[in-house]
């Protein structure tokens, strides 16, 4: 396998249960004591800050906060900071980012000033020494080891677990039901014989959609940029209730559809979209319950039953990298050498 | 014209400097009045809701209100209410909701919700009886006139203007720059014959990328929304920092791409990426100044000299707008005949 097109992302991608068994194991105590200590100062509102793959993982916490914390929170824009100066008021405001490396300098300016403007700040990275990790207050260290690919995989999902068991602390949970997702991803992961067949469809693709809705959604996003940066086909993600707004249109039989079903209340509200999709004729390929699967001619089925909705996305993903990289090999193209990306984009 | 295709879009984006002149005369001191009282209300931390063209025109004042007003802003997940049930507490937040028609009962639910939990509520729509507006604390009328094009257009540049305003009327001013508007709208939306030059290049385009940084970026997304819907061309809208950050591989000579610049800080922020862009020899086109239009082979000059960046947005989609219509035009298609789209969508 060393030294073939695309070995780097496969190895990183086949490391993910050990590393969500460390978080588990290693981090978590040292995740719960942060969140004790961050809850003990109380904040009002929660403010987002990251970048590419992180942002999703930020969106994803974003779902959390709101629905199991009760706190309102959004996504900043950190050109505000950086490119125009503001200086917001900000007291009472956690402001969590989150950084694979930890290294882009507008992301530790803008935790920098927002700590200066009175916020609590919280670094979630995979590297400890890094400049945002010593600019802010809290630390959370992802455990993730060396990411070396340039499509980022383990990472993001030891983002997700991360911040969930922050959430969790947050409310003085101990995010138990997190255990079962080593083993789980495990068992997702093996099955890289369905996701072969699945990426067969896209090898000749000009263009996908990609939907869901509530804690499907950063997955969504997620497996948008994992096939953009890969494949390079133009991955659209849609919320179910954007799409229905006008993007719609574009589907039909010229864009196959994804859409990643949880089991819960985000797949409820995604089922009057699907049947929509299913109307108008559309390819469509559900990644969710088997049950779900089981309505379309094609999908991946999770095991979702023994897992509360706000962890399946750790699972979600999992076949979706497996399927930029699929397609990717697919077309002749090495998932390790996509054209033009940088790890740290040095952007202020 | 009338019976010919786009021709109710048409009319529509020809109404604009009309509408932007209403929104200056008659609009302002009822906006001016309302932005008093919610300013006595001391809100600390702003959440816009908003989906489609209407969350492009929240994205806009979301910076709008980071930079100029320095209060904390986030866009809300609607689902977060309406699926899951989040019960957040929202004692000092002013909710801002965002929609043309003021119809979708996701929107009415979440801003009754959020009035509920403790939360100030202002609806921005074009119908001032509409649900929404009903259940709201505060309303601002849009005063677009009736829309009838699904591809929304003069709402859009009318948000964008009423958004300023309320802004500005939170920081006890009263944004006469912005009187210069109609004027320049009208000198922009006469060179039709530009716009059809450039809709040429896109005629045959598999797909399209528009960047921006700053206050160009809600631009980029609603020009690639507009792209969308009208065309079906698979537009992808990137930050200047995203884009680097992966999807740039997607650039090289497939993608043409567009590039909003700003004469401001977020134009110059977008530098480093318009070298890289022309270091690869990407097909670029600049919408901006005419000193950065001049450095490209093509490009949309805008007046940008008399108008501060934050209120540029409201200039810069226009030309956009007229490209989406003429690319459709282009292509056979019928801008007024979108396949699929919902004026209003009924999600939940």
């Amino acid at each position: 396998m060393r030294g073939q097109p695309g070995w780097i992302m496969f190895g990183e991608m086949a490391e993910q249960p050990q590393v969500l068994h460390r978080i588990l194991s290693e981090g978590a105590p040292r995740i719960r004591e942060t969140a004790r200590r961050i809850a003990a100062r109380r904040p009002r509102f929660v403010l987002l800050s990251a970048r590419g793959t992180s942002d999703h993982a930020a969106l994803y916490a974003k779902y959390l906060i709101e629905v199991e914390l009760g706190l309102p929170c959004g996504l900043t824009s950190m050109s505000t900071t950086t490119a125009y100066g503001a200086k917001p008021h900000l007291d009472d405001v956690l402001l969590i980012t989150v950084s694979q490396s930890g290294g882009s300098p507008e992301l530790a300016a803008t935790t920098k000033a927002a700590g200066e403007a009175g916020a609590l700040t919280l670094a979630v990275t995979n590297n400890p020494d890094s400049p945002l990790a010593e600019v802010a207050q809290f630390h959370i260290d992802l455990l993730a080891g060396p990411e070396k690919a340039l499509p980022a995989t383990k990472t993001y999902t030891a983002e997700l677990l991360c911040l969930y068991l922050l959430v969790q602390g947050l409310r003085d949970r101990d995010g138990s039901a997190a255990r079962v997702l080593p083993e789980l991803a495990e068992g997702v992961l093996s099955r890289g014989e369905e996701v072969r067949h699945l990426a067969g469809r896209y090898r000749f693709a000009e263009r996908m959609v990609i939907t869901a809705r509530g804690f499907g959604y950063p997955t969504a996003k997620e497996a948008a940029l994992k096939l953009m940066e890969t494949s390079h086909i133009p991955a659209l993600a849609y919320s179910g209730a954007d799409l229905l707004h006008g993007p719609l249109a574009m589907v039909d039989n010229i864009s196959p559809v994804i859409a990643i079903v949880t089991e819960g209340q985000g797949g409820q509200a995604l089922q009057p979209v699907l049947d929509r999709l299913r109307g108008r004729g559309a390819d469509l390929v559900v990644v969710g319950p088997s049950r779900q699967v089981a309505a379309v001619a094609h999908g991946f089925a999770l095991p979702t039953g023994a897992v509360p909705e706000a962890l399946q996305p750790v699972l979600e993903i999992l076949p979706l990298q497996k399927l930029a990289y699929e397609v990717t090999i697919a077309r002749g193209q090495d998932p390790d050498a996509p054209r033009a990306m940088a790890k740290e984009t040095g952007t202020r």
